[in-house]
C-alpha cells in the first residue's frame, strides 16, 4: 500500500501524523522530448520514481509539481517553463502546509535539472522554518544507465529523451511513447555552453540528446528500481540525521 | 482525440500553431474533501471537466496546476495550501510560455473557490500582455446541480464534498471514493461568515458541506458534461470577442 | 461624540486605550461616477457609512483610504486606480500600526468592490499577526435598497453611480450632486462578463450603471443609516467572537 | 474655481484633457501632533496648501494621500505608519494612472518629512514611465516662518506642532485646535540624532517641537499663501523646462 | 593594528567575539568624478575615512561596498549605479551576517550621498532585528573643509571631484589622481533641483562640482584625521546608548 | 595597461566606447578560509584572475562585487553572506549600468561556488535586456591544478583554502597569509551532501578542505595565469557568437 495523496482522504492523513513519516514531492516539467514522448515526461518519470520510493519507505506521496523551470528549452514549442521564483515558492508553500498538519521532513524527487536551484533554495528556507528537506534528483542513475543502456550520454549525467528517459516512460506510460519516431542526436556542444544563457534548440534540431533506439521497457524498470533502491539509503541518512525515526503502521 | 499535452510532442504542438487554437488549464487544490474523498479532489474534477472541454473545443488541455489556495482548510490535516501570490505567478508563467509558443488564448477551468481572486489577476496580468484569458468555474454548474441532485446545498454556490461532487469523483475515478463513509454534515455559518478570515473547521466535523449520500457516477457523468456544454458558447463569445476563429483540422 | 482621528490627539487617543475599543477603516476609490457626481463617490460614502457605524458603537473613525483598486473603470478619464498590491499593503501596514498602540481589532468599510480581494488577503496577514479583522462592504444593502429605492439595479447587488449612490450623495455631500446631469443607462452584460478581464467602458457610454433620476436625500439617508444598523450585530458578532468586550466611557 | 477631483465628475476631467494641464496630489500622514492638534494635521495642512497652489496654477487637485511614513513617531499612540515601499507604489500607481488618462505632468505637495525619500523614489520611476514629477515639501517655509512667527522652531527646518504648524491648523480648521492644550517643549536632540534610527519619543514628553502658543490664524493664512506664492514660480520653472504650456479655459 | 577583514581569519575573528567590538562598513560608489579622478574615488575614500576610524576604535574594518546609488550620474559613462532597493539590501544581509556572528553594533561610513537613504532604511530593520546601526556620511566636514580648503563649495554640503575630494584621494591614492587634468566648475542649478528626478550631466560638462586646483595631499590628510576625530565622540555616544562598551585586547 | 576602473576617469571610459570592448566584474565572497588566509580571498583572487584577464583581452576591469552567497559556511564567525537574491539584483544592476553607457558585453569572473546560480540567473535576465553575459568560475582550473599541485583536492572540484587557493593568495597578497598555521583537513562527506542544505562547519574544525602546506607564491602565478589563458578563447568564443569584434586601440 502507498500512501498517496490521491487515494487519501484527510482523515487518513490525519490517523498517521503520529508517525513520523516523512512526505515526497516529485517535481516534473513541461518540456519537448523529442518527436516519440510527450511533453509531459519529466513529470511522469519524477512521479513513477517517486511512486517506487514511496512503496520502499511508506511515505506519504503527494501530488507532482507538474511544472518546473525549462528556460533553456522554451525555443522549442510545448514547452511551459516556470521561473525559478515561482518554482520556488511553489516548494516553500507545499513545506509550511507540510509543517502546519505535522509532518516531519520533505523529500523531493525532482526529473529535471533546471528545477534544481530552485528546490535547494527552498529547501534552505524550509529548513529554517523547522522543515529538513532532502532534495533528490534521480540517486545513483550514472552508474545504472551505464550498466543498463547501451547507447552512451550526449554528455557526462546528461539524459534528456534518449535511451534512459525513453525506457522508464515504457515502462510507466507505453502507450504515450511512439518508439517509431525514436531518432538520435548527439548534439555539438560549443565551449560555453553552461557558460552563458543558452537556449538548446540552437544546437538541437530533434529535442533528443542521445540515442533513444534501444529503449525498453524492461530497462525503463531497471532503471526505476534502481534508482529507488539508491534512495532508500540517503534517506535513511538523513531521516537519522535529523533524529527522525520512522514507525510505521 | 484529445489535444492532450501528456500525449503530444512537440512537433504536435508545433503543426498546430498555425490554427489559433486555445488551451485550457485546469487549476485544482490539495484540500480535505470529507472521510469519503481524497484529497485531489478538486485537481480530479477540474481535469475532467477541462478534458470534456477539451474534446468539445478542440483546445490543448494543459497539465493541472495540481496545487491551489486553500487557506481556509488549513486546519484539515492533508490540506496542502499555495499562496495566492504563488498561484497568480504561476498561471501568469504558464501563460507568457503560451505567448511564447504563439498559443492566442487561455481558458483556465478552475475547480476551487479559493483560486478564483488569484486567477483573475493573473488573467488581468497576461491580458496586459497580449494573452486574452477567460477565467472559467463550472459555468452552469447552479442550474445543473439542482435539476440533477436531490440532496440541498450547504449554502448557495457552495458544493464540498456534498451529492455534486462526490457523483462528479465517482464518474471520473471511482476508485477513490469511499461511499461507505459518506456521511452529511450541514454546517451553522456564523455571521461575520465570508467577512472575516476563517478556518472552516471551526464550522465543521467531518468537512462535508452538504449530503453525499445520493451521489452516483451517473449523476457525475451528468454534471460534467453539463458543465462543458455550457462552457462552449462562453468560449465561443469569447474567442468571437477576441477576433480568434479557431480552424481544426 | 465620535472618535475620530481627525479630531482627537495622541493622548485623547492613548486615554482610551485600555477600553478595548474597535478601529474602522473606510476605504473608497476615486473612480468616474457618472456625469452627474464626482469622482471622490466611493470615498465620500465609505466615510459616511463608517462614521455612523462609529457613532453607533464608538470605534475610533480611522482616516479612509481614499484610493482603490479601481482597474475596470480605467478607460474613463478621472479614475485613478492604484493596484491589488498597494491597497493590501495600506490595511496590512495601517493594520500593523494598530497593533502597535494597542488596538484589539479592525472593521474595514468598503465603499468598492475591486477593493474586496484585496482587504480579504490583508484581514488574513493581520489575523495571522494578532489582529482580527472584519471586512463589511455596505451590509444589509439588497435588502435595503429594494425596500427603498424604485428603480431596479443594472445586476445583482451591482449598484453604481445608481438610485442608491446617489441618494446616499445627497444625503452626505449635496452640493457635490449635479442631479440636472443624472441619466440612465442600463448596460448589456456579455456573457463572458465577470469571467474574463473588462473594461466597463466598453459597455457604458455614461459611466451610469442603473437609474440615478428617483435619488434623494431622504433615500440616502435612510440607506446610510440602515446599513449602519446592520452593521451593529455583525461588529457584535465578531468582537464576541474574539473575546473582545468594549468597555466604553 | 478649482479644478477638485472631489467636485468633478469623468466628463469634466475628460473635457479639460487636451489643455496639459497638471495635477497636483496632498501627501500627508496620520501622525502624533501633541495634545493640542488632532492626528491628521499633515494631511489637512498639505491639502490645505495643495488647494492653495490649484487655486493659483488651475492643476487638478488630487484627493490626498492621507497616509505617510511615520515610522519615528510611532511610539506615540495615534499615529499610523505606512511603509516606505506602500507609500511610493501609491505615488507611482496614482501616476501611472495620470499617464494613462493623459495628464502631463504631476506636483506632489508632501507635509511630512518622512515621505520625502519615497516621493523622491516614485518621482524617478515616473520619470522613466513618461510622467515628470516635482515633489514639493514647503517651498519658502523657512525665510517665511522667520518672518511671520515670533517662536524659535526646534531645530533647523523643523516645524512640527509649533507656531507654524498650529497656525496654519487655525487657519484651516480651527474647530480641530484646542489652544488651551498648547504647550511649548524644545527637546535635547543626541549627537547621533539623524545619524541613527530614532524614535523621537525618548526625547519628547508632548510630541510639540518648538513652541505654538504664539499661534493665530493669521499667521496660518500668510504661511499658507507664502508657501502656495514660492511653489508658482517653481511650477511654472518644472513645466516650461518639459516643454508643457498649460492652456487654461 | 587595524581588525581588517581583509587581513583576519576566522578564528581571529572568533577571539575577539566576546569584546564588544562593533564592525565599520565603508559604502562608496561607482561614479564619475571629473576627468582627473577614476571613477572609484567614492569607494576609495570611503575605505580610508573607515580605517582611519577603525584605527581610532579598534572597531572591525569590513571590506567595502563598493557600488553605490549614483542614479543623478547615470549620464556619464562609467558611473554604475545599483538600486536602492539593491543597497539597502546588501547592508542588510550584511547586518544580518554580523547579528549571526555575535558583533553587537555597525557603523556604516557612506561617500556617497545618494546611498544616505538606502542606509537609513537598513538601519531601521537591523536595530528592529536587533543590531544598533550608526550611519555616518564624512562626520565634522563641512566645518573641516571651511577650515582647510581655500575654493568655495559648488552648493552647501557638495563637494564632489573638488578640493575637499581630491585631497583626500591625494593622500589615499596620489598615482590615481591626474592634477593636470583638473579643472573648475561651478554649475548653475536650477531652480527645482533637489525637487525633481535630475541628471547632473544637464548642468555640468566636466562632472567636477568646484575648484580641485587647490587640492593636496596634505589637506586630504588633515580632512581625513579630522573626519575620523569627529566620528570618534559620535560613535562613543552611540555604544553608550546601546549598552555597549567595548573591551579591547 | 590595464582598462581599469579604480584608474580611468570618466572621459576614459567614454573615449574606449565606440571600440566595442566588454567588461569583466570579478565576483567575490567574504568568508572563512582556515586560520591562515584572511576572510576576503575569494574576492582577492577573482580580481586577481580578472585581472589577469584583463590584460589579455583588454577588457574593463570592473570594481569586484566584494561579497558574496556564502550561507554554507555561516556557522564559522566571520563569514557575511548576502543572500542569492541580492546578488543576482547587483548583477543586474550592474549589467543594466553598462547597457546605459553602451558597453556591449559582460564576462563575470568568479571566485566562490555559491556566487554561480545567482549569477547565471543574471545573466539570463540581462541577456533578455540585451547584454550577453558570460559567466565564468575558473575556467580550466582542474586540469591545472591536477598538473601543479602535489596535494589531492577535498573532492572533485573542491578547492578551497588548500594548495590551490593558498598558492594563489601567494602570488597576489603574500603579507595576507600566514603559512605557519596552515594545517591539511580532508573533511568526511556524508552520503546526503549536495542533497540537502548544510553548515561546513558540522564537518570541518579548520575551514580547511585539502592540504596547503605545500602552496608556493609560484604555483600560485602558475595557477593564475593558466586560468586566465584558458579563459582567452572561451572568452573569443563568447564574443564572435554575439557578433562583437573588439576594436582594441
Amino acid at each position: 500500500m502507498i500512501r498517496d495523496f490521491a487515494a487519501l482522504s484527510w482523515p487518513d492523513v490525519a490517523g498517521d501524523l503520529s508517525r513520523n513519516i516523512p512526505a515526497i514531492l516529485p517535481v516534473g516539467a513541461i518540456e519537448q522530448h523529442g518527436a516519440h514522448l510527450p511533453l509531459t515526461v519529466d513529470r511522469d518519470l519524477a512521479e513513477g520514481v517517486a511512486r517506487a520510493i514511496a512503496e520502499r519507505t511508506g511515505a506519504f506521496l503527494l501530488p507532482a509539481c507538474g511544472y518546473g523551470e525549462t528556460w533553456s528549452s522554451e525555443a522549442f514549442p510545448g514547452t511551459l517553463s516556470i521561473s525559478p521564483e515561482t518554482l520556488r515558492a511553489m516548494i516553500q508553500d507545499i513545506g509550511r502546509g507540510l509543517i502546519g498538519m505535522g509532518i516531519p521532513a520533505l523529500i523531493t524527487l525532482n526529473g529535471h535539472f533546471g528545477n534544481s536551484g530552485p528546490i535547494a533554495l527552498a529547501a534552505r528556507t524550509l529548513l529554517s522554518e523547522g522543515l529538513p528537506v532532502l532534495h533528490l534528483d534521480y540517486p545513483g542513475l550514472e552508474p545504472l544507465a551505464g550498466k543498463i543502456c547501451t547507447s552512451k550520454p550526449a554528455g557526462p549525467g546528461f539524459y534528456h529523451a534518449d535511451e534512459v528517459e525513453t525506457s522508464m516512460m515504457l515502462a510507466l506510460r507505453p502507450e504515450a511513447v511512439q518508439m517509431d519516431r525514436a531518432t538520435p542526436e548527439y548534439p555539438d556542444f560549443p565551449p560555453t555552453f553552461g557558460q552563458e544563457p543558452f537556449q538548446l534548440r540552437e544546437i538541437s534540431e530533434s529535442g533528443v540528446f542521445g540515442d533513444p533506439r534501444a529503449a525498453t521497457a524492461e530497462k525503463g524498470r531497471m532503471l526505476i528500481h534502481g534508482i529507488a533502491d539508491a534512495a532508500v539509503p540517503l534517506i535513511d541518512a538523513f531521516l537519522t540525521r535529523h533524529g527522525l525515526t520512522t514507525t510505521q503502521g
